[in-house]
């Protein structure tokens, strides 16, 4: 039964890929039942794991892995012209592999890393839940760029582990008091899916924090949150969740959306209701990519440092390569660009 | 002096770097003088090429290269989840080398290709001067997937290459008459760089000839041209093309686009001078990529089948793979997606 790929046991146990990833790793992060159900399987159809990276090996010890979940965010997409002009620079070989939204960036790190003469990897994008647990098992310097992991990770004031992020509550913080300050005061945001516990939560954390800092009543009904049939942060999305609220028939000026290409989903939302940006609503988006510079009006938008977060992430890896053990956690400001998209409400409702 | 880069040798020799990949590699496009002065440098510098690439090998023989030039092009970003998806399929590890804009693809293959475990490579984007040479000297089955050829190469009906592409004169062709037919007879193009010899000079004779066909003589003044200074095909190219031909004085109803993400450029300057899209100015695009659904009004574009050429490009690999030695060319058709950004103009002028 060779072939069988790590989604087939999923499948037939009827977990996540994670579910089977954990399994095969040991993870904490599930229950001693649901191992032994996933172990029980990989030991009957004799599964090899992921023979694709198995296959991924390196003959000299300069490859960096660059490995990115989201292929399609252009967020991500901005910054691999520096990730390459950078590892090019410091005489590394830069190889990037992506893998899928249903994938397991740990376990795929982990077979990529198998590979012993890799010199290192850098994690874009993506989740994970078991940072520490992940980067133990990992055997080369690695370093997470713009990766979600749960905040107790984050809060130590000795980090663990080398990561490059920015503080996505105090950046939406920020976002959100702007619109306070420009005397909005029913302020919409297009969140997270349902239950996010990452970026989409911090962000919406943020929010209701400046909320509160500014008097302002949290709303439940204020909130779009990403529907699940739609790929996460998309066009798509922006306009589903928008659209919703649009015509939900609450009153509100402006929408706080958590990435530019949501961004462009939620303008069309607004136009096709027959409705003016900013005359009608207001818009701040999250990212800063190119494109938004040409929406109309020009979104204003919390742009994140991108060719800063890909030298960094570089500049921790090189650390460890060069025998620096210290985990270091490079936290990067977002900055508010101003452009068309946000009105002054005078006289504060 | 190990470490030198072809870009320093390019610099030294004050020639392009594929210049200097064709001396190396005593590609016939090059006069004997100039290789000469090249080989010199290479030699007196004892210059060893490109380690990055020389670096990359794979233990298995089951590695696909998928070469990009272009990583910022959202229309072959979209195709990444199709070559991944088709190439897993097929059981085969893939791996995206991504290159500078500067760099010379036909160099970078030869340096990864050298690498004989490597079962395959597939070319997207980028520009080929001498295809068949270029592929004489990869050891590997290779397939040219949306690269641009010089046209002899394609005029053949025994195609000497195996490769994807679409017939950029037809479809840019199709694009124009169906603004012919919709009442427009002052019709500008934002086009390729001046002296492009690829795709944008295709898309120009395809411009031309719809015209000529629907009796409307050719006004090289409706003619924009992306500026050397602003990277190709660009949002900011697209911008800069529009707004000179809009403040040029020259009466037209309409923008023949050759890509969608010029096209979100040309949108802007439309508003910018305070026009109206289609009202004032009729718009159509080229590519198909995701976000032009999201523009205001929806993009009217050529759409390219991004997931049909993807798997189209893996099967001619799998053939040569194979032993099926038979070159094959396979040219797929764009499909004109009518949106709201081209009005019908009743009383032709």
């Amino acid at each position: 039964m060779a072939g069988l790929t790590i989604k087939d046991i999923a499948r037939i146990c009827d977990v996540s890929i994670s579910t089977v990833s954990r399994a095969i790793n040991n993870d904490p992060g599930i229950n001693a039942r649901t191992r032994e159900r996933v172990l029980q399987v990989v030991k009957e159809f004799n599964y090899i794991p992921n023979n694709s990276a198995r296959n991924l090996k390196m003959a000299e010890s300069n490859t960096i892995v660059l490995l990115v979940k989201g292929i399609n965010n252009p967020f991500f997409q901005s910054m691999f012209p520096y990730f390459q002009a950078g590892l090019e620079k410091e005489g590394y070989q830069y190889l990037l592999h992506t893998i899928d939204e249903d994938a397991d960036e740990a376990y795929a790190a982990e077979e990529i890393t198998k590979e012993k003469r890799l010199k290192g990897i850098i994690f874009l994008g993506g989740i994970l839940d078991y940072p520490e647990v992940v980067l133990e098992n990992i055997q080369v310097p690695a370093v997470l760029c713009s990766v979600a992991v749960a905040s107790p990770v984050l809060d130590k004031a000795e980090p663990r582990i080398s990561m490059v992020s920015i503080d996505d509550e105090a950046e939406a913080y920020k976002a959100v008091s702007y619109f306070c300050r420009k005397g909005h005061r029913r302020i919409a945001i297009i969140a997270g899916r349902k239950g996010d516990y990452t970026v989409g939560s911090r962000r919406l954390a943020g929010y209701r924090r400046a909320l509160q800092d500014y008097g302002i009543p949290f709303d439940p009904e204020l909130v779009g949150y990403q529907k699940e049939d739609l790929p996460e942060y998309s066009e798509a999305n922006g306009y589903a969740a928008a659209m919703e609220l649009l015509k939900s028939g609450r009153r509100f000026t402006a929408f706080f959306v958590i990435s530019d290409r949501m961004a462009m989903g939620v303008y069309k939302a607004i136009y096709d209701t027959g409705k003016k940006i900013p005359e009608d609503y207001s818009v701040i988006g999250f990212d800063g990519i190119e494109a938004v510079r040409y929406m109309y009006p020009a979104l204003t938008t919390m742009i994140q440092p991108a060719r800063k977060m890909a030298q960094s992430s570089i500049d921790l890896l090189m650390d460890q390569i060069n025998g620096d053990t210290r985990k270091k956690h490079v936290m990067y400001e977002a900055e508010l660009h101003e452009r068309d998209s946000v009105r002054t409400i005078e006289d504060k409702e």
